[in-house]
C-alpha cells in the first residue's frame, strides 16, 4: 500500500458533488450553506460531541444514521447559527430543513444529515435556508472548495486534504474538508469534519475505522479544552473506485487514508486556533495503555503554564513535570524523561539545565514537539497537538458579543 | 456560637511565636526564612498536595507528622526555592534542615515540619537555611506579620486573617496565613496556609475538621487548574485557651472558626491571581450529590472561554451551559437556570437576551457570583472560586525565566 497527498478536498473522492452558496445567514452576507451530495446513496457513519448539550442538528443526524442504517443520500451544513439550546422550535426547524433537503433530492428525510455552527441559542429561519438548499442544489458541481469555503465561521481559511491510496486491489482516494477553533460570536469552538472516499466499504466498516481514526485524529487535539454544542465528524463511502474494504489489509488502508486526511485537517484546526502561533505536539511515552498516555498528554496540552511556556519560548520542563504529575496517570519522577525537540531536559531525577538555551532556541520554531516518558516502563503512546496560549486569544473571547 | 473577625493573623491564636528574617535564598535580599513555635508541642493536622510529584519537604513533614502522632514544636517555612524534583539531595537538605531546628528549639526532629515554595529544580543550600534558622530563632515574638512576609513569592501582599469563636465553654482564637498563586519563577502555583488556634483539640479531631474545612476552601479555589509540587495547609492548635472541643457542638464550632479563616485567606489567594482582576464564585445547585455539583463548579471555573468572557464583561450564559455540558455531571438543559449575578439568563430551556445588558452590568463590579442550576433536581450544591482570565496573565506567564 503507497499513499501520497493530491489536490483537492471533499471532491478528490469521486462520486460526490458539492456547493457552498450565501443564504443569508450570516449578516456579512458570506457563503453559509454547504451541501454534499453523492451520486448515490452512499455508506455513512458519524461520531458526535460527548458534551451532554446537544444540538437539534446532532439529535436530527444521529436519529437518521440509526434509521437508515448509514446510508446517506445528502448532507446539509450552515454556518452562522448553531441551533443550540433552541428547544422545540430548534429540532422543529431542524427536521424541517432536513425534509426539504429530501423533498428536492428525492429521498427520504432519514436518508439526510445535517450540521450547524455558528450563533448559538438562536434558531435557524426554516424560509432561509430552504432558500439556501434550492440555490445550493442549483450549483452542485464536483468543485469542492466553496463548500469548504461555506461552512467556515471565524477560521482563517479554508480547510481541505485529499490523499490517494494504491492497494493490491486498485487505488482509491480520501479528500475531506473541515472548520474549527474559530469561537464566533456567542463564541464556541464547534469543530467539523466531512471525510469522503470512493473505496466501496459497509457502513458498520466504515463506522469502526472512523472510530479508531478519530481517536488518533480530531479527537487528539485541543485548543482550549473546550468540546462544543455541536461537534460533528462525518464519513461518505461512495464505492466509486470500484476498490472493496474486506479484509483487514484492506481495512487497513482506508484507516491509513482517512488518517492521513483527519490529522491534516486536525493540524489545521489546531494552527487556526485563536490566537494560536504554533503547532505543539505533546507525545507521552511509556505508558500502560494508550488511553492513560493520552490522559497524561492532554492535561499537558490544556496546561495554561505549559502553554503560556511555549508561547513565551520558556523550555520550563518543571511546568511539564506538574501538569503530568496531576494528570491522574501513573508517573515515576526518577525514571521519567522530559524532552523538548532534540533536548533533554529531565532524566533520572536531574534536571539539565545547561542545555535550556538550546531548548529555548528550538522553542522559536512553529512547530514543536515535546516528549515526556512517564517513567514506568509501559509499552505504550500517544500524542495530543494543542498550540499555545497568547494574549490574542483572551483579546480575541474577552470582548463582548455585541 | 457566635464568631467575629479580629486583627491580626497565626499569632491571633495564643500560644505561638512566630519569625520571618532574609536567608538569603532570595537574590532579592527579601524575607524568606519563617518559623512557627508553639509554646508547647501543639496538636499537628496537614494536607498534601495530590499531585505525583511531591517534594522533599512533602515527604518529609507527611513522615514526621505520622512518626510524631500529630504533635508538633516548632515549623520552618521558606519561600525562594522549592525543594522539588531534586532528587537525594533534596532529600537530606529537607531532612538536614528539620534536624537543625530540632536542634535548636530542643526537640526531636520528627516534632518539626517543613514547607519550602520558590523555583523548582534546584536544591535548597544546608548552610543557607540554617543561617536562616539561627537568625529567625532569636527573632521569634507575637507579631506574625513578618512571617506572612517572608512566605511570598509573587503575591502581591501578605495574606492574614483572624476571628474569634465564643461558645458556651468559653472563647477560642482561630489565625492564619496564606501565599499562593503567583507562579514565581519557574513556576508553579504553589499554595501555602497556616492555621493557628488556642483550642484544644486532639489530633486526629484536628485533621478531620481540617480536611473537610479545606475541602470547602483551599481545595475549592482555582486560579488555572495547575496543581504544585509543595501545595501544604496546616493547622495547629496550642490550647492556650483552655476551650477544649469535644463532642459535635465543640466540632462545629472549630469547623466554623476555620472555615472562616481559610475561606478568606483562599480568596484573598484568587483575588491575588495573576493578572486577575475580579473574583468569581460558580455555584452549581440542583446535583446529586456535593461531589458532582463541585465537579460541574469547577470544570465551569477552569474553563477559558468562561473566565475570558467574565474579564470582558460578556454575559455569555451559552459558554457556562457548553462548560456545565462537558463537566461529566448529569444536566438537563430543558429544566436548568443559568444566573450572573441576580439576572436569570437562561431557563426552562430559553435565553433571555433582552436581560444581557442588565447582567453586563453587573459584570462591571470585582465580586462576581454566577450560579448554575443542573435541572436534575437533586438537593446538593458546591461553590468554586476562580478569577478571570486576562492578558496580564499570559504576559507573567509567557515571559522567559531568565
Amino acid at each position: 500500500m503507497t499513499l501520497q497527498p493530491i489536490a483537492g478536498g471533499i471532491t478528490a473522492a469521486h462520486g460526490f458533488r458539492v456547493a457552498g452558496v450565501s443564504a443569508g445567514i450570516k449578516a456579512s452576507g458570506a457563503p453559509d450553506v454547504a451541501l454534499i451530495v453523492p451520486d448515490a446513496p452512499a455508506a455513512g457513519a458519524a461520531l458526535f460531541t460527548t458534551n451532554q448539550v446537544q444540538a437539534a442538528p446532532v439529535t436530527v443526524s444521529r436519529d437518521h444514521l440509526a434509521a437508515s442504517g448509514g446510508r446517506v443520500s445528502a448532507v446539509l451544513v450552515n454556518s452562522g447559527c448553531a441551533n443550540a439550546c433552541t428547544g422545540d422550535e430548534g429540532m422543529r426547524v431542524a427536521r424541517g430543513s432536513a425534509h426539504a433537503l429530501a423533498a428536492r433530492i428525492g429521498c427520504a428525510p432519514e436518508h439526510v444529515l445535517i450540521a450547524s455552527t455558528g450563533v448559538i441559542g438562536v434558531a435557524l429561519n426554516l424560509d432561509t435556508i430552504r432558500a439556501g438548499i434550492d440555490r445550493a442544489h442549483g450549483a452542485l458541481s464536483t468543485d469542492g472548495h466553496p463548500a469548504a469555503i461555506a461552512i467556515m465561521t471565524t477560521d482563517i481559511g479554508p480547510k481541505e486534504y485529499a490523499v490517494r491510496v494504491e492497494t493490491p486491489s486498485g487505488a482509491f482516494h480520501v479528500g475531506g474538508m473541515a472548520k474549527g477553533a474559530g469561537m464566533i460570536e456567542p463564541l464556541l469552538a464547534t469543530m467539523l469534519g466531512f471525510v469522503t472516499t470512493d473505496a466501496h466499504v459497509a457502513p458498520p466498516v466504515l463506522h469502526r475505522v472512523l472510530a479508531s481514526v478519530v481517536d488518533r485524529t480530531f479527537n487528539a487535539i485541543t485548543v482550549d479544552g473546550e468540546c462544543s454544542t455541536n461537534d460533528t465528524v462525518l464519513a461518505l463511502a461512495s464505492g466509486a473506485s470500484g476498490v472493496r474494504i474486506e479484509g483487514a489489509d484492506a481495512e487497513q488502508a482506508l484507516a491509513a487514508g482517512l488518517e492521513a486526511v483527519c490529522r491534516e485537517l486536525a493540524l489545521m484546526i489546531v494552527r487556526g486556533g485563536e490566537g494560536a502561533t504554533k503547532l505543539v505536539a505533546i507525545r507521552v511515552t511509556g505508558a500502560a495503555t494508550t488511553a492513560a498516555a493520552k490522559q497524561a498528554a492532554r492535561t499537558v496540552a490544556n496546561s495554561p503554564l505549559v502553554k503560556t511556556a511555549v508561547h513565551g519560548g520558556d523550555p520550563n520542563w518543571g511546568r511539564l513535570v506538574a501538569a503530568t504529575g496531576r494528570s491522574g496517570v501513573p508517573f515515576v519522577l526518577a525514571h521519567a524523561v522530559v524532552r523538548i525537540g532534540p533536548v533533554v531536559l529531565f532524566r533520572d531525577g536531574q534536571p539539565f539545565d545547561a542545555e535550556a538555551p538550546r531548548a529555548a532556541e528550538y522553542l522559536r520554531g512553529d512547530d514543536i514537539e515535546i516528549q515526556i516518558d512517564l517513567g514506568t516502563g509501559g509499552p505504550h503512546d500517544a500524542t495530543v497537538w494543542t498550540c499555545d496560549l497568547s494574549a490574542e486569544y483572551v483579546r480575541i473571547n474577552g470582548e463582548y458579543r455585541t
